[in-house]
């Protein structure tokens, strides 16, 4: 992934397999680091606590970006787009994202009061249409009308193959429920958004700079997670307290899908991010079929019959714009 | 519906003023179909023999196309359009959708051998995709990419739709269920899609004598139905045992419905019959929650949003033609 940061731009071939190659690694990555929490789960070692797994993720996807532009510094010399050294007009923004993303785990803890784990599952997929709106609003970007209806008949899609006997809870959730997971979906959407906005605001910029900053702010806010949520267990029992070759699996993972997320809010655009971590979820289920024995259900089928005929629309709406 | 047949061709307004019109009745009366089954099972009586109830139909359907007709050459005169006698070249090709719906209806019975009620609900969904088929092949119109796109969503839609707890069952249906299944949503599709031809193949005959002469048949195939399948209960309880007002309602309203159907073939096609016999489906449901009191599914909204694409996709798609 490094490597593609570095490739220069050479016509639009280049930059659409770029687009591509992201877009499939982050899928691959999103898949796989599904398959590692249902196997971290079934090997009963769920232990550690997730607020020091989240700061070790942001510090190596720190650390990954600083290793990167070594590399680049190297190889092309230390220019002013990939030089470190940063003005506040361009810093005063990266701590943004960050800070709504903690907002939005802080609200996680309590919606749970009003909903079910199954039911909030169901409520993630309002993310996929927030998403949508405010890529629209932010970005000042038009989706076309037939790519507005793949967008809805994905949502419908991912909810349709996560469907399950107990799903229909989720309608009797009180309405603080429903606003929640409303506002949330909102966070998450507009964190999504503003980081392609910092990334796009300065194309010429090295991506692994602009990912330097968002993770140094990243780090800075779930240290204060920490501080926070788990300041007694890491006191007593140390940071690193039930740490297993699984979660330093699932750190990696994180830390490389979360590259990944970056080069395609760089490469592609946040609405491909959602089409591919959707792909993602049905792999996960089609892979965990294999691995842990799992059923397909008939709603699985359907739902993604629906998100299949979604990407169909979205890509061939794309070609005629 | 009978002035309707009669109504002169004036430009593409009253064209298009009559498709819409047709299909929303068939819509409506498709609807208050299931309604009035519901209901004649919640009263507990559904004692009637099913075949003499459908001969009645076919019977009631013939009749109702002569009245309309002659009140059309007491109008107009008997013109080489309106006139009731036929050629064989017209005529022989009358009881091909009556026979295979006969073939169709005496499956039926076979198939819940290998698949359980709410399994067949879930399998008859496949009529969406045999008709798409069968309406390319057989009356040679294309559908374009993005109207296959929207058939799929809609069978997709629908099923998801129906979806209940049990409905998983039928993944589990062995292979002679499936094949049934599939050969029966080949015949229905076959029959509808040939009625289409049929129709369609003398454009300026007069609705009611193709009408006349369709129903002269299924008349006839439903007595063979009946000396078939009901012959003992019709001899020893009468041809009207277990009628009641419902019973003679569904009667009325099949009736009404069938002559429906045939104004859509004539003024539309298969494809908008499906649409409107699909948006019925779920029109029943919802008028099902105020009537009998049940309950909307997650599944039930996610399947209507779905068909509600497919409805949209479907009516931008034409438009651009």
């Amino acid at each position: 992934m490094a490597a593609i940061g570095a490739m220069p731009e050479i016509g639009g071939f280049r930059q659409k397999s770029r687009r591509s190659f992201v877009t499939l690694i982050l899928t691959v990555l999103t898949s796989s680091q599904s398959i590692l929490i249902v196997w971290s789960k079934r090997a009963g070692k769920y232990e550690y606590s997730v607020t020091t797994a989240n700061f070790l993720v942001e510090a190596l996807k720190c650390a990954l970006s600083l290793v990167t532009l070594l590399r680049i510094w190297r190889k092309d010399g230390v220019t002013d787009d990939n030089r470190l050294s940063t003005t506040w007009d361009e810093v005063k923004v990266y701590p943004i994202p960050a800070a709504l993303y903690l907002v939005k785990n802080l609200l996680q803890y309590y919606i749970f009061a009003y909903v079910d784990a199954p039911g909030y599952q169901i409520l993630k997929n309002l993310n996929i249409i927030s998403t949508g709106i405010l890529y629209q609003i932010i970005l000042k970007r038009k989706l076309t009308e037939i790519q507005w209806a793949a967008f809805i008949l994905l949502c419908a899609g991912c909810t349709t193959a996560q469907l399950n006997p107990s799903s229909d809870h989720v309608l009797q959730a009180p309405l603080q429920g429903w606003v929640m997971a409303i506002v949330m979906a909102l966070l998450s959407g507009f964190a999504g958004v503003y980081t392609e906005a910092i990334i796009k605001k300065r194309p010429s910029r090295n991506i692994n700079v602009q990912n330097f900053w968002l993770y140094v702010f990243g780090m800075i806010f779930n240290a204060f997670a920490i501080m926070t949520q788990d300041f007694d267990a890491v006191m007593n029992d140390g940071f690193f307290h039930g740490y297993s070759l699984i979660t330093v699996l699932m750190i990696l993972n994180h830390a490389l899908s979360g590259i990944a997320v970056s080069m395609v809010m760089k490469y592609a655009d946040n609405i491909v991010k959602v089409y591919s971590t959707s792909v993602a979820m049905l792999l996960t289920a089609v892979v965990s079929v294999f691995l842990f024995g799992f059923h397909l259900s008939l709603a699985f089928f359907l739902g993604s019959i629906v998100v299949s005929v979604a990407i169909y629309l979205h890509s061939t709406s794309k070609a005629r714009r």
